[in-house]
């Protein structure tokens, strides 16, 4: 965890506290209420006072394994990536009139001169600091610093909540952009957690016609087909094959979910997997082949604010249906482990509670 | 096999005979030589007097196993798919001055009236009848027919061999598209036999910078050297992992070689698999999806004739290099089981002969 | 104008009628009702009892200026191509189930053979037989044949008047298609007669956040407002410099409604122009090469019905609101005339009455 | 232009000096030599020693002209943007062992903020700063800065004059790449100054089979036959109408070329404006719409320096070709109206000389 001594506002801007509380992972399980430096700011940073923060499976998988993959948390380490909040403080080189706007976070401190940051892929930046993955910190805490144009503007209609939900929203908007999704299309999605409820409500926005979703609980499904969904379909009693679907997206993870998602896809169909899952999973490549289908990921998303928040306030998605639990920054591990219940989809922390 | 009994050449077209001589495949493993009528022409077909036809994997297949996935040799069947030859007759809505012309045939006939077929992907017609592939009729014969359009007259310079050779050629060329292949791409074929040859050359054309291909065969691999690529890599001791490549096509089918093949593309890359091997595959999931990588088969091919035409007649592939046996048609079974032997790429068999 | 003596339907098809009543542009400003042959079909065509053609401003123009650039109207011919009707017989070739079907008429009969076609534009197809441009018929007639595969099933839901206008809806699509909108797009259309509307309602229906629509009319605006349109502005008044849209497209035709609207285009952004008018149009090149923006035209459609159709039946699209004026196939010169009427939009013929 | 008094090179970096020579376009028509401060580094930034700058036709009109649309040389200025050099000293977060390298420098500072940069178009950035474009200074001197990661190391192969012209050469590879030039691709070029000989060799790279090249001066056409071109066309003699190109790309600014060009182009081709004429140009609009033709310009490049020394270095364009002058630094003036002599292409300035 980066910490630092001392904060200079600037100069003119209104006094902050200098030291401020948030909930870190030690380590594998254990979760402590610190008093921490403010951080400090860079030219081009704001400082956001953190007003809510959505609860991803991501921190629940580094607080319950210590780790993904290669990311280890071998250090002290700020959870949460989904936040939206009101800026405190700007950087020298940031107007000031930023200073008091609500804004929502896009968790993500890109190079911005490698080749891929060049093209426009800034997501796929080797060099990335994000947000709640070893050793950057997240925002289980009462400020953050972001790069002010990481630092979006929100309306006043979109809540807290809501604005925090844009980072998973980018998720399924990604999804969906590289499904190419579009009016008429015709759509799978497996897995009717808070993702596949995003992906179809993303889908729906795109234009989709149908929307399929499978999942094996039965609420889930009620649920999906009140916020997108057109069709639900029970994964232990349905086959999805033969759909002959434009694009199938998965939001599960599981092998026999994405493998048979892949066999619903029609010729020169997308497939994307934005579910995590083994490292190796065994695929049906000669179908894959026989149809000229593509097949990619997400890792995480490029440019998706804008259209989020604009989707948010036309209506088009509502993410404040997710929301089933909200808890205090102390009760932040609560928040963690509040998923494991039936009907839950959505835990927010509030660290100015 | 399809069968007719009388053809009826256009009004002054010249005297053709009504039989033909063609090796047939009876069954698994049983070749024999028939006399069969002259195909009867459509209106919209032409009459090609076949000069050349390549062996291809295909082919050898079929004659060892009696099938390929779903289709079966359950009746008597022309085997072969890649040819040239010459027009001898013409439908009544073709233009009789096509008579005489050398062609090389794209092997396939699409319905023209299915979405995909409207779309401009007439290689994935649901209904689409393709030479050699039961119960279609291939070109081990002296005669076939094929649509006007798809019967592309070749220049001087090419000859018989190459022509015929552009049904492979064509594979290569639409999976160097469906990688996108540039100027200054960096690729990886996997497989030195006939097809990752091909598929090297293709890349070179596209403009690929730097060619890496593998193989365990060190002869294939100093071949492949001189023929397009420009490192080449021993399978067996040499990893790939790392290279950090803009695009993977696999010409090997070979499991191991498609996983490792695909941890070698970098970010936002793309990977093609033209080999053909088990139903089912374990694939790098999880750095498919942190690399946004796309993956994605090539089945036969669409609109590629013109360019590999170009591409020959201005000697920027060179298919002739991969003809290493010449068999007449009475010699067919000896073509198909000729690739055994090695050094062997490319078997061709002569129907005139 | 092709006609035909005698009507062979298919073995065991209802009765139909030798001879058909038509309205027929003699030459420049002269229609005539004529008793023509039922045209025969084609085995792989469709006939179809018109229900109901939309008149469109290219009708318009064939009967008061007997041309369109190079296409002259020399010898008597059918107008109207936006239609929909039943079947009523089917060629050798179609299913007889299709006989009673309800249908929208895709108007073209595209070769099918030539580069274009095959590469998915047949809109481009140079051997194009387009409904109602010289010499090909069109459908102010009882009946009409098409290839089987360009007469698409309506739903029960959408009524003869929408299913006909799905062909103007078509040219709104394809252009929406080709600037590239999608959600969160901010578009500008000039012009709000049928065609802008039109385009409007499909741009909606691709997600645009914001529609800026401009005439001189200010009830075409005010309707424009009611039916897709998200803001107006008067061209006599209002300027569109510096909107920053990311598409513009033209449904005017008026040069200096092209000129500033492409001026307020953004940088990368889309310009298509729909509307016809002079050959030759002084556009803003150096803006275009600064901005880094695509211009082009719609030529027709390809492969939009099935979109259309589904547009219709969720209720993204309303066509009926259209139409403003009914006319009897006698009445068919009073229909072409109709749309010079302050407040009319589209007028309809019903070759029934 | 910007000065500065001290620069302060990073420790354990070699001493340089604190003046250096520069030329500089006092006003419109006048050249004085001064001694100038170094410019001083920004963290991100190298210092390269310039070695060659090639003249280029926006110099010789700021030169000749005082201003070019809206930039206007109110200060002094000094010129000159296609460079190469060697890097003398680096800024505090740039890695020393650049220091001594030899590099091509892309001499633009976009501002990686803004919606166009992290779109991956960075070259229209609207806070974009380009050499020599008012009032950013230029290359006409002994040392520039330039943010690191446009400062591209090339392989000693390349000389420095070539390693110069990569920036005009980069217009037309980003030309080709936005003209979708490929493997077989016909192209027609007007203009065969400067840039449509680098267009020609840059088509050429992407595999264009044929590339038509059109100019008024005979000497420039045979010398763009001798590099690149494969057809060569006398604009005052020579109709293009009808050549059905994939692409025109306009190398001329000429109107009548940019006309006669885009009639030359078949059906979904595209035309890139290169070439700077007048503000407004007259377009055969209606030719454009009815073949759905694609119509930009390119500003500037994006991404194109590894592409150029690649393609430099495996020798598939020859820039030294190119040059016809060579010229000391207190000779810029005599360099920036070389160009007006017969036969001369491209002056190269020498600021070490």
């Amino acid at each position: 965890m980066t910490t630092s001594t001392t904060h200079t506002p600037h100069v003119g801007q209104p006094e902050l506290p200098s030291t401020m509380r948030a909930a870190i992972l030690q380590r594998q399980g254990e979760m402590t209420m610190e008093k921490l430096p403010v951080p400090q700011l860079e030219a081009d940073q704001v400082l956001v006072q953190v007003a809510a923060v959505g609860v991803c499976g991501s921190d629940v998988h580094y607080y319950e394994h210590g780790r993904i993959g290669d990311y280890v948390v071998d250090h002290p380490l700020i959870l949460g990536h989904e936040l939206a909040g009101r800026i405190a403080a700007v950087g020298s080189s940031v107007d000031p009139a930023r200073i008091g706007a609500r804004v929502a976070v896009e968790p993500q401190r890109p190079c911005r001169t490698c080749k891929q940051c060049k093209a426009g892929r800034y997501n796929l930046c080797p060099d990335m600091e994000f947000y709640a993955t070893p050793p950057v910190d997240g925002a289980f805490a009462e400020y953050v610093t972001i790069q002010s144009d990481f630092a979006y503007d929100i309306p006043d209609s979109v809540s807290d909540e809501a604005a925090a939900l844009i980072e998973p929203l980018s998720v399924g908007l990604w999804a969906c952009e590289r499904a190419e999704i579009k009016p008429g299309s015709r759509v799978l999605i497996a897995g009717a957690g808070p993702i596949g409820i995003i992906v179809g409500q993303a889908a729906r926005a795109f234009g989709a016609s149908e929307i399929h979703i499978t999942d094996i609980a039965e609420e889930r499904l009620a649920f999906a087909l009140e916020h997108g969904a057109t069709h639900a379909l029970n994964a232990r009693t349905d086959s999805v094959e033969g759909l002959d679907v434009d694009a199938f997206i998965d939001a599960s993870g599981a092998p026999q979910a994405v493998h048979s998602g892949i066999k619903a896809v029609g010729p020169a169909g997308r497939v994307v997997l934005v579910g995590l899952g083994a490292d190796d999973v065994e695929l049906p490549v000669s179908y894959i082949q026989n149809r000229e289908i593509w097949l990619s990921g997400v890792f995480r998303y490029t440019n998706t604010w804008p259209l989020a928040i604009q989707l948010l306030a036309d209506g088009k998605v509502d993410l404040d249906i997710l929301v089933t639990g909200k808890f205090g920054l102390a009760d932040s591990e609560a928040a963690l482990t509040a998923g494991k219940q039936p009907g839950q989809l959505k835990a927010v922390v509030y660290p100015g509670r």
